[in-house]
């Protein structure tokens, strides 16, 4: 298999290289350039239509696009240790905290990002006042991860699972554009600084 | 367990609805009425701080949020027939292309719901030029699908998958909101007849 990873700040394909770091699988990968578009060139849009990273290409050929898509098949081929989940609870658990922060943080942040960010200027269809009016969204978006972390060491519980790897590289994504991301979030900061501080997190 | 449940058109809670009648299983609930605003009332608050339907609670009290945890819960204790996939390449291609679905074609059918349609006037933060800029992104994805379903049935390939139920439901929706869906699009049109014909796709 080949793995078509593209650097940070690229929040996407790092959730896949820590999961693959906390499963201890090593990708032989292939580097993709967003900067220079490489996403968007047509060899690559033959592999996936959507012009995204990354992707995950099988020996036979098949490809498999979306970060998520790509860590639930490392986890059906290595189930140790599990990031899914294991009981229909923890399934159930993990996969509603993946889905909070896919639905609730990295709206906000992308629409910051596509709408307002000097970087992404050249994108046609920006609306300022759109993205102007996300960035309280994403502040009211880490206040309910910093009191759902009042309780628990990890975002589904006591474990650190995929749910985990999703915040964390969205976070570090939200600071990357210039949002704030800890002030006066003592839960979301003291976790930022545990999931930080695994080996994986270097990914 | 209580599935807290909301009618159509509301597409999330019909999710459940379709998974579970496709799996054979009864489950009991209890109507939220979202136009009546139950979801944001203070008891149903304290069970889901999102203030959205649907919910299942267990008869522990534990409440699992988010239509698709839910449907990983029931798959997980109802194995058969498998809707998220038995191998692990199934698994990865069911998950790309409920992603697919979540992130192409949910988010412009929201925002033209939520920035341009009369029943959500009321709603604070709405802006007209980004709900009118996505009609034509809600067009692009359904020719997207649309041209993913040229050489398959169902959207992750042979069989009928929790994917086509995120799809449909979608589909379903955005036809509620007064979006065209089908004009021209033959392939998806096709999929729609054959996904509707099934017994579960009246829940």
């Amino acid at each position: 298999m080949l793995f078509y990873d593209s650097p940070n700040p690229a929040p996407n394909p790092r959730r896949v290289r820590i999961f693959a770091a906390e499963k201890g699988i090593e990708l032989p990968s292939r580097e993709v350039s967003i900067p220079q578009r490489e996403q968007k060139a047509p060899d690559y849009l033959a592999k996936n239509p959507r012009g995204q990273t990354p992707i995950l290409e099988l020996d036979d050929g098949t490809v498999i696009a979306e970060s998520v898509a790509i860590m639930r098949y490392l986890e059906a081929l290595h189930p140790e240790p599990p990031l899914f989940g294991s009981t229909p609870l923890e399934i159930a658990q993990i996969e509603m905290w993946c889905r909070r922060v896919e639905m609730i943080l990295m709206p906000p942040v992308a629409a910051v990002w596509v709408h307002t960010h000097a970087f992404t200027a050249a994108l046609p269809g920006r609306n300022t006042e759109w993205g102007e009016a996300n960035r309280p969204r994403v502040a009211e978006a880490l206040e309910f991860f910093d009191s759902s972390l009042a309780q628990t060491e990890y975002l589904a519980g006591a474990s650190f699972t995929a749910a985990d790897i999703l915040l964390l590289t969205t976070v570090d994504f939200a600071k990357f554009i210039g949002l704030e991301t800890s002030d006066g979030l003592e839960n979301l900061s003291a976790w930022h600084r545990r999931v930080s501080a695994r080996e994986s997190a270097k990914a």
